[in-house]
């Protein structure tokens, strides 16, 4: 009876269905493939429905992957302000934009999906992913510098912009919880600045 | 038959036992109470040994929870060194040690100790007070800041540490991965001065 009425209330025709199976058919594919190894097409086939639909829904395979770790956030909206502008500044606009996100609602969410990431490898090759290609890496591939050095100044930035949120937010270390917004900026911003523009190797020095 | 000779096993006399019956009794204690609300004579008692015994085997309260995480490292042997000299050069010098402790065998132990850190409340309040209480804060203590600055200079720190270790040899970011010591020490080195003897808040700059 129990089993028979979940498998019914899993198949009800209507639009939340159609978007719980494209759902459940995304966490499904990220996991066996990480975000590079999925395609939208691929997880229509498997959810049944039309890729038109999935677009409707998510808009993007990002928004799809961060829908699947519960966390909606508008990605194309939060990235294109960073990459308009250049590199003033920019280091403190990416804080801002980071500590923003993670002071809002989707605080229980984001700490929950860090910790997968840092305990299952699917999960963590996906979010590793998903944050050195989708989010820092279109921001830092704006920037005219050749792809290694890119990548490498987008690791720095990653290893300050990580550290800072499990510290604050996971692992709740006192002194990080303490600061506020406006003083993690004055401190760390700095950092990322010269992660993104400043002189990181020796030849630069 | 199997039952009986691990039990037999786990319970032979001599040396080996005391020591596992300590740990075992330390890794309930810091389980419940956390690193800060457990004392060694409390572990004693229920080891049901002398407390000169938990010295005999680990020296420390700090040394004694490595050991239930599996990691033997001699943290006043590392700390000491860098303690001894001042400021200058120090942001490098903590780096190098701890990207050498990271490279070496205890790397599988420390991946696990920090997923565990990150994933289980309990084992993360530990983590957390041994890192900033005992090795960090044993090296910015000793420099003239008032407590509070201290601190904050420590969570920064920690932040930059914590995100390059976790990115490195956790997540294990290409970018990350692909830079030698060398490079890491070159690019991150200067953030851990700064935050380390640079200005870090409004006032300073």
């Amino acid at each position: 009876m129990t089993t028979q009425r979940r498998v019914r209330r899993g198949r009800r025709p209507g639009t939340r269905d159609t978007r719980g199976e494209i759902l459940a058919a995304a966490q499904n594919a990220f996991a066996e493939g990480g975000l590079s190894g999925v395609s939208l097409r691929g997880i229509a086939t498997g959810a049944g429905v039309d890729v038109a639909l999935i677009h409707h829904y998510f808009h993007t395979k990002e928004e799809l992957f961060l829908a699947t770790m519960q966390i909606p956030l508008p990605i194309h909206e939060l990235v294109a302000p960073l990459t308009a502008g250049g590199t003033d500044g920019l280091g403190e606009h990416l804080l801002r934009t980071m500590l923003a996100i993670w002071e809002s609602d989707l605080q229980a969410s984001l700490v929950a999906s860090l910790r997968t990431a840092v305990d299952e490898p699917a999960t963590t090759r996906s979010m590793q992913e998903f944050m050195t290609a989708e989010v820092l890496g279109q921001v830092l591939h704006t920037l005219p510098y050749p792809e290694t050095e890119a990548n490498r100044r987008l690791g720095l930035v990653a290893s300050q912009l990580g550290g800072l949120m499990i510290g604050r937010y996971i692992l709740k270390l006192p002194a990080l919880v303490d600061m506020s917004v406006e003083e993690l900026a004055v401190a760390v911003a700095p950092t990322l600045q010269r992660y993104i523009d400043g002189p990181v190797d020796g030849v630069q020095y």
